[in-house]
């Protein structure tokens, strides 16, 4: 099968990083075909406005969803852009591998949500979730948080983490055709030993390899 | 009273312009202190890195964290970082105004937050929620939506509005001790008439005018 995965963290001895590149190997060497995208090593720009595109629309006004609609049929995309709407359009699976920052992701790779999922392209003209242009693929987030387990319950002082992530899975992923695999969380690794990191690499590992045999999870209308 | 109010828009004649135009005249007609941060006209980078920091804690391994808690003792903020911090730390009432891009904010503002709200000066050493650092001021969200009202009501096929903002009302706004207060949103500005937006403006600088008598809601701990 054909994974993509998104990578943003600034460090490269990072925790995130170790598990990014994990998971490139476990699964070429489960014999899947892997891109990715690593929007720190790239200096991705996450800024969207007027540079996302070749063509113009309506030079007096800048609406983006009209623009990203007239850049669709024109080819009016800049090719930075272009190249990461093709990986997205490619894979089967598309892997996010990001430390949550805030309860949501980095703003590089939301940035990379608004500037890469253009209407017209990724979605719009009735094609939205159950109908959405990614219907057939499947997404998984796999994040690190600063917190223990405990923090991230329906009990702990942050809440349950699932919750935090709808707009996530509910708003871009499920919005746009993707199923929704269960997330991959590292909780706390900051505070983990030497040991406890690789064995959460192994499971990691572990659990691509068999990752196509996944059920897709609910996450509901909230 | 003070406010700061943060706007992320790409285009001057857009309604979130036009709301956070109405929104200083407001505010200082009603014998307010107003102080702006016009994201897309600074052109801030959301990128986070070790480019938020003129010290360095370890040169070996970048943990933001741990070199934020450094540049909290050692005033290590890069200037315009700090800037934003002591607006941040001077308001009683913070607005942010912006159209919901995915269910969140645009990453120009994301990465303000990723960037700005650092530890040590903005929280942690058990400074949050009930006794964050900002404790006894106020927030409030004013964006756009995309969609029509009835898209975003619990049997909206988007789900109910305030659930996807609680990660932004609970999990920056609360963590940091801010209380909040209703957000203030317009449905689908770009279908509205000129009378509508007239309208929709004028419900936004009355509502403004008493703003500071207005009880805090309940966000949750979902």
């Amino acid at each position: 099968m054909k994974i993509l995965i998104v990578y943003a963290h600034p460090e490269p001895k990072s925790m995130n990083a170790a598990m990014f590149h994990e998971a490139v190997e476990a699964l070429e060497a489960a014999g899947h075909e892997v891109k990715t995208t690593d929007l720190y090593a790239m200096r991705f720009n996450p800024v969207s406005g007027r540079h996302n595109f070749t063509t113009t629309l309506d030079p007096q006004f800048f609406k983006q969803q009209l623009e990203e609609v007239h850049a669709t049929k024109q080819n009016g995309f800049v090719p930075e852009l272009d190249a990461e709407q093709q990986k997205v359009e490619w894979c089967d699976l598309m892997i996010w591998q990001f430390p949550m920052w805030w309860f949501g992701v980095p703003a590089i790779l939301k940035g990379w949500v608004d500037r890469v999922f253009a209407m017209g392209r990724i979605y719009g003209g009735g094609h939205i979730y159950e109908t959405g242009v990614f219907n057939g693929k499947k997404a998984l987030l796999s994040l690190t948080t600063g917190g223990k387990e405990a923090d991230y319950l329906k009990n702990g002082f942050n809440g349950d983490l699932l919750s935090m992530l709808k707009p996530l899975h509910r708003g871009i992923f499920q919005f746009t055709g993707f199923s929704v695999l269960h997330p991959q969380v590292v909780y706390g690794p900051a505070r983990m030993s030497l040991a406890e990191r690789t064995e959460a690499l192994a499971g990691w590992h572990s659990r691509l390899q068999e990752v196509f045999n996944e059920t897709p999870i609910e996450v509901g209308t909230y």
